[in-house]
């Protein structure tokens, strides 16, 4: 290249040799990074001079390659630290090096994965398909790789919507629909989020009750649909949770298949994180009933560690899913031969005609690892909920909030005598002196009213030696944790 | 690493040393694909034995380490073709090799950039901050890095629809809300899409008529919102269009942007690939106005060459932004320190709370170019679009459709003399030929229901002598898809 190209604007690098030397300097730095996962802090703040950095490297730029290379080694401490055998907090997949190989093919390829007729696609239907036998659906079902749940959600939900609507809601949108669904008081915030994206508004999302198990009682879900029939409104969507994000638990999933199924309603599993467990035989059996839904959202970067992000929808029935997606103006219309050919586009199923291949990523995962080693990962981290839980029941100073059925298990710390103290916010204090000590991540939540200490463990690099670190470092701050809460 | 390790399901690899050295080879992979982007064919189909590879592996997963990357390496020569100079279809960005390096720094970070505290949400600030300058948007704007502008508009529309009817829609719907938008007649499906997906009906989106150079007529957009307000709807939004997809023309921004102050309605701009003219002079002049738009989405990975995928959505009142999409609930709680700390978080600007940290490769790629360069390739494009309606104004054969106001050409072939022939079916299967031909890939669309062969140079590989290429193969292909034509 010449600097006349330069001046005109090739952004091909001059110097082949240059950047590939650069190139595999960044990558050893990235493997240094992942070979170093388990040691050092969990989290670390972000210094104030890297972030000023951030804004000056972007106001002066270009940058020289050297400044370039040195901005991107800066940040790679300052990360979530969901790469640490010690992060437990919300539902964070640990990702894994072999990552990268996927990430480095993908951005050679540099695909649109919106529609055409690449191996972009090609690797994305192998998935539906491989999905769609792991979760026992029919030929015909339809899938599409999403950012995660709460888009998968958006579109799982939306093709209930049009389908209760004979489809006109596309052009003549949902007015005086009067569709109501229903879903747990412990789902995930995305679902209401859905109704409130979809028009419908997150009101029409019912919350149902939950039983002791933080379950929902399908009794108060079958006295609401009885009621919101009565009103005159119609039911249209019940929403199981596989795995609910307080406590990890697993709705009666054949039971809410069964009511849906009489009440002629769409039966659609958030199985976010939890889903996964249809590759472990420790949970497989607790999932019955999913192979039975309408429609299923999860993710891939949370229990199964592809890097972020990957989720998924799954379809029953396909047709629908199209027809509440589908539209091909003139300058998409599809060719029979050559590169507009293979139909049907992906963008026909969901909201996106720019997408990037994810899709690699997940295949190469799965290429990599098998289903049976993804699940004993799995199996692993509920082990290690059930020995949490065990310590936790066997200590005195330590509160068991909530049963584990999957990975979560939610504590308190309860200070032995002593005066009275808000134990909200005493715990709140010890969640936050573990984030900033660097030694373990978990985050906070609260059940029945308490704060709890949530230690989530999705998570291949945990060993059970992590989890003493863990209540060690609960009772080691809890002392400064209680003179801070008493002083102010 | 031990067996029994490996049994219990840890995925970090055993041998680091092994595995250094295959992504090592994986990355001088991918960087030779690149080094070659400008040489070979422009697209190959899928061979049907790679196809049936990508299923058998997902059977007999897990492979071993020399099968995934087999695998992986066999992917490369199939992609769209985007990455080669005569790739014209549609709008698609052709990308660099320097995307490599943020997206292997990406995978080492391995962030969930929905929220917390981390250097995901900073770099992310810091783009939001450049990208609100660029576009002469005031402070307290806000942003959010979005798959593309399909999402993007679903975001901003979403903004638009619950400001107008003060945020109760988010709980209780649209219902009865009688919202009207406008476009024009050239927008693209996305924006139709949004509403569909919103609740209000693709129909809720009127279509205005353009004007002879494609823009909408202003004139007809003011009668359509009188029409409405009499007939008892509710005007809500104009969509102003910064390069349509079928020719590229710019709408009057000036222009909507005074009749929405007037109206008082939200004045959304779709810039999917032109808003990127911001950074050109040669462009700058025609999107005066895009600086009053309420919020505008574009593309990162079109124009710009950022790999695939990376959107934008800007909004100018922050505030209206979050009241649309915030809702914290107590797992997601924020505190004033740790990791959780750090409000806002990007969720509550965006339906996503699972995100990967897209906003990395857009920062780094900025870095690197800077925004001049970036600027002088949108240029070089225009010039080559420019030089291409020259060739085709020049020339027996071949006849245009549309001027060229920024990086478009439409034209089509008209063989001189002759038997009468279906020019339609003519062109269609003359791009399908060139498509199979891997000589050139233009894509097609209807210009006042003619068929054309729609050549767009979003593409900073592109030389002036790839024109003429192109025109030669066209007039070589001529001939037998003439034949086809009258023997089908």
């Amino acid at each position: 290249m010449t600097d006349s190209d330069k001046a005109k604007g090739y952004l091909d690098p001059e110097d082949w040799a240059a950047f590939r030397r650069r190139a595999h300097e960044t990558l050893d730095r990235a493997i240094d990074k992942m070979e170093q996962a388990a040691s050092g802090r969990v989290w670390t703040p972000v210094p104030e001079e890297v972030e000023a950095g951030l804004v000056k490297a972007l106001a002066m730029a270009p940058l020289s390659a050297e400044g370039v290379d040195k901005a991107l080694a800066e940040l790679l401490p300052y990360g979530v630290g969901n790469t640490h055998p010690r992060f437990f907090g919300w539902v964070h997949g640990s990702g894994t090096p072999f990552g990268l190989l996927p990430a480095m093919t993908e951005a050679a390829i540099n695909a649109n994965c919106g529609g055409r007729n690449h191996v972009g696609l090609r690797v994305e239907r192998a998935l539906v398909e491989w999905i769609r036998e792991v979760f026992a659906f029919p030929e015909g079902a339809s899938g599409l790789v999403m950012s995660g749940t709460s888009m998968a959600t958006v579109v799982a939900m939306k093709v209930a919507r049009d389908a209760a609507l004979d489809f006109r809601s596309r052009e003549q949108g949902v007015d005086q629909s009067r569709l109501v669904a229903y879903t747990s008081a412990e789902a995930h915030a995305c679902n209401a989020r859905a109704f409130d994206i979809l028009g419908l508004g997150s009101d029409a999302l019912r919350r149902i009750p939950v039983d002791a198990g933080f379950r929902m009682d399908t009794g108060a879900l079958e006295e609401a649909i009885k009621a919101d029939r009565e009103a005159g409104l119609r039911p249209f969507a019940i929403i199981g949770t596989a795995g609910t994000v307080n406590t990890g638990a697993i709705d009666p999933l054949q039971k809410l298949a069964a009511i849906a199924s009489d009440e002629r309603l769409w039966f659609h599993v958030d199985g976010a994180f939890a889903a996964s467990g249809q590759l472990s035989e420790r949970l497989r059996d607790k999932l019955s009933g999913i192979e039975r839904a309408n429609s299923l959202a999860f993710d891939f970067h949370k229990w199964l560690h592809v890097n972020y992000d990957a989720g998924f929808v799954l379809v029953r029935d396909g047709e629908l899913h199209r027809r509440s997606f589908s539209s091909r103006p003139d300058y998409l219309k599809g060719t029979i031969r050559g590169l507009a050919a293979g139909d049907p586009w992906p963008v026909e199923y969901g909201p996106e005609l720019s997408r990037g291949f994810r899709a690699l990523k997940v295949w190469a995962h799965i290429t990599e690892f098998g289903p049976s080693r993804l699940g004993q990962a799995i199996g692993m981290n509920c082990q290690l909920a059930d020995t949490l839980a065990g310590l936790v029941d066997g200590s005195e100073d330590l509160e068991r909030l909530s049963p584990v059925e999957t990975c979560i298990c939610c504590l308190r710390y309860v200070p032995a005598g002593g005066e009275p103290i808000n134990l909200n916010a005493l715990n709140e204090e010890i969640v936050t002196r573990l984030h900033e000590s660097g030694i373990a991540a978990p985050s906070t939540t609260r059940i029945h009213g308490k704060l709890a200490i949530r230690v989530n463990m999705t998570n291949h690099r945990t060993r059970e030696s992590d989890l003493h670190v863990l209540l060690d470092a609960v009772r080691a701050l809890a002392p400064g944790a209680i003179e801070a809460v008493q002083q102010a």
